[in-house]
C-alpha cells in the first residue's frame, strides 16, 4: 500500500507518463484523469491519457478532454503508468503486460485488490477526484480553473450531486474550494443532468414504462435490448444513469438495469438505497463495485441472466434485511 | 433594513413568538422554520409555528414537523411574529393585521420589498436556511442534530441538491458543518428525491416514450390522457414536474404537457428554457404565467387543442427567435 507522498516521490524520476481509467469511463474517472494530466504537465512531465472507451458525449464539456485517446492499443513505452478509479484489469488495456516500469494505482473503490506496488486506496474518499485533489495540493501545485472544473465534476458526479451517503464534510469543503478556484457548478449540472438527447429521453421513457418489480417491492428492474437501441436510434452510452430512476421508486431497496451487450451477453448495473450492501454481490456476480453501486457482465439469454441476478439480489436483500 | 445582530437584540425582550412561512411551503421554508423554532426554545422562548398550508408529504421526515399547525386562523397574540422565506403577505395569513408588536422578516428572495421594520434580506444567501444558520451561531447557540438536519434540508432543496448556480462556497462550507453536526444527507435525498411511487414512474416512462417534437426541434410535447391515468392507476397530481423532463431535451426551447381534464378539455403546461418569453402566450391561450412557465385550460378534442397550442407556440418562437 502506498500514499500520496510516496507516489509523488515515485513520479519524480519519471518523465513520460500514461494515465488510464476504467472501461465505460464516468465523470469521476475522466475528471480525475484530466486534472492529474494537467498537474503532471505543470511538473514538466509528458503525459498520455488513453482509455479503452471514448469520452461519453455528456463529458465533452470537460477542458482538454479531446486529448484523451481511445481504443484497445496504446503504442510506446512509458516511465510510469497510472490507473485511476479502478483496478488495472478494469481498464481493459494490456492484460498484464503493462508498458511501464513504475506502476501506480489510485482508487476509492473498496473492492480494488491493490495488486500494484504503488497502490493508494482510500475507501473513505467520496471520489477518486477527492484523492487527486489531495495529491495535487500535497505536491505543492496550485489548482487552476480547468483542474478545478475537472475535480468538481469528479466529486459532483460520484456523489450524485451531493445526494448520496458518501457526501462527506471533507468532500463538500474541497468542492467549496474548487468553486472558489473557478469551477462553474451550473455548467456541470447542465451538461450532466440537463442535456438529454431527444432519442435518449424517449429511450428512458420506453424503458421506465416497462419497469417491473418483485412481489415484496424491494427490487425493481428495467431492461434495454439491442432491438430497443435500434428502434430508438440510441446506444448503450445513452443508458448511463437510467438505473438511478429505478432506485428512486419508494420501497425499492435495490435497482437493476439489464443492458444487452451482445446476442447472449448482458451488462448489469445495480444500485442500493443504502440499507443493502452490494459489495459481496458484485463479487458473486464476477464484477466490481462498492456498497451502493455494483456492476458486472454476464453471458446468457436475457431470461437466464435475469433469473440469476434477481435470485442473487433477492438472497442478499433477505440475508441483510430479513423478511 | 435589519441584520442578525439587531434581530437577536429585538428578540431578547420577547417571550412568545409566532413563526410563519409562505403558502405551499417548500424545504427551505420548513427547514428554516423548524430550526429557528428549536433555537428560540433553547433561548427559553415559547414558540408557535403556523402556516396556511400543511407540511407536504415529502417533508414529513423533518424533526418536530408535527408541531407545525396549519389553516387560515392563528388564535392569540404574540410578543413577536417572524416571517421566513417570503414577504409577509405571501404567508396568506392575517392580511395586514398581524398579531404581534415586534414584526421580523428574514428572506433571501430578491423580490421581497422589505416592508417590516425588522427586515433582514440577503439575496446572496443560497437559502433562508443559510441565514438562519448565521443567526443561530451569531446568537451563541449550538446547532444540534435536529437543527442541523433542518438547515441542511433548507440548503439542499433550495440549491437543487447543489446543482443550481446559487451553489456557493459559503453554502457548501455550512453544509459541511451541518453534516458534522449530525445531518444525514441520504435521509434528505431519499425523502426529497427518491420517493417516486412505482405507478408514477411508470406513467412518466410511458408518457416520455411517446414524446414528440416539431420539425425544427425547438418545441417538444407529451400527452397524458384519462385512459392512461386509468391504465397506470395514477391521477393528474402524478404529472407534477413531467414537463421539466421534456424541457431537459437539448435543442428544445419550449416544452408542453397536455393533460386531459375532462372528455373534451385539456390542461396545458408550458416551460421555456429561458430564450422564449411565455408571458404573452399565456394570455393568448387565456391562462396565466410568467416568462419561463405558463399554463391554461382549453376546451376541445385532443387534436383541436394540440393544433391550437402548437400553432401559437410556433408563432411565439418564430417571432422571438426567428428561423
Amino acid at each position: 500500500m502506498s500514499d500520496p507522498g510516496s507516489i509523488i516521490a515515485a513520479l519524480h524520476s519519471c518523465r513520460t507518463i500514461l494515465i488510464s481509467v476504467h472501461k465505460s469511463p464516468d465523470g469521476d474517472a475522466l475528471g480525475s484523469q484530466l486534472a492529474l494530466m494537467l498537474a503532471l504537465e505543470q511538473m514538466g512531465k509528458t503525459v498520455t491519457a488513453h482509455n479503452l472507451d471514448p469520452v461519453p458525449e455528456i463529458y465533452r464539456f470537460l477542458p482538454h478532454q479531446a486529448r484523451i485517446t481511445s481504443g484497445p492499443i496504446v503504442a510506446g513505452r512509458f516511465d510510469a503508468m497510472i490507473v485511476l478509479d479502478s483496478d488495472p484489469p478494469r481498464t481493459g488495456l494490456f492484460s498484464d503486460n503493462y508498458p511501464a516500469a513504475t506502476l501506480i494505482n489510485i482508487d476509492h473503490h473498496i473492492t480494488n485488490p491493490g495488486v500494484w506496488p504503488h497502490t493508494w486506496l482510500d475507501a473513505t474518499a467520496s471520489a477518486t477526484g477527492e484523492m487527486i485533489y489531495t495529491l495535487i495540493t500535497q505536491a505543492g501545485l496550485s489548482v487552476d480553473r480547468d483542474m478545478a472544473l475537472c475535480l468538481y465534476t469528479s466529486i459532483f458526479t460520484d456523489t450524485g450531486s451531493f445526494r448520496y451517503s458518501n457526501t462527506s464534510p471533507q468532500c463538500m469543503r474541497i468542492a467549496a474550494t474548487l468553486l472558489e478556484a473557478g469551477a462553474d457548478s451550473w455548467l456541470v449540472t447542465e451538461n450532466v443532468y440537463e442535456s438529454y438527447s431527444f432519442n435518449r429521453l424517449k429511450l428512458l421513457g420506453t424503458v421506465l414504462g416497462e419497469m417491473e418489480r418483485s412481489p415484496d417491492k424491494r427490487m425493481a428492474w428495467v431492461v434495454v435490448t439491442d432491438a430497443l437501441f435500434q428502434k430508438t436510434g440510441t446506444t448503450s452510452e445513452d443508458t448511463d444513469n437510467f438505473v438511478n430512476y429505478v432506485r428512486s421508486v419508494s420501497g425499492v431497496e435495490v435497482a437493476i438495469l439489464f443492458r444487452q451487450a451482445a446476442q447472449k451477453q448482458y451488462k448489469i448495473s445495480l444500485r442500493s438505497k443504502g440499507r443493502v450492501d452490494l459489495s459481496s454481490l458484485a463479487q458473486a456476480l464476477g464484477g466490481g463495485g462498492h456498497k451502493n453501486a455494483a456492476g458486472s457482465t454476464l453471458d446468457g439469454t436475457l431470461d437466464e441472466v435475469k433469473r440469476k441476478v434477481l435470485e442473487e439480489v433477492a438472497k442478499v436483500i433477505l440475508s441483510q434485511m430479513g423478511n
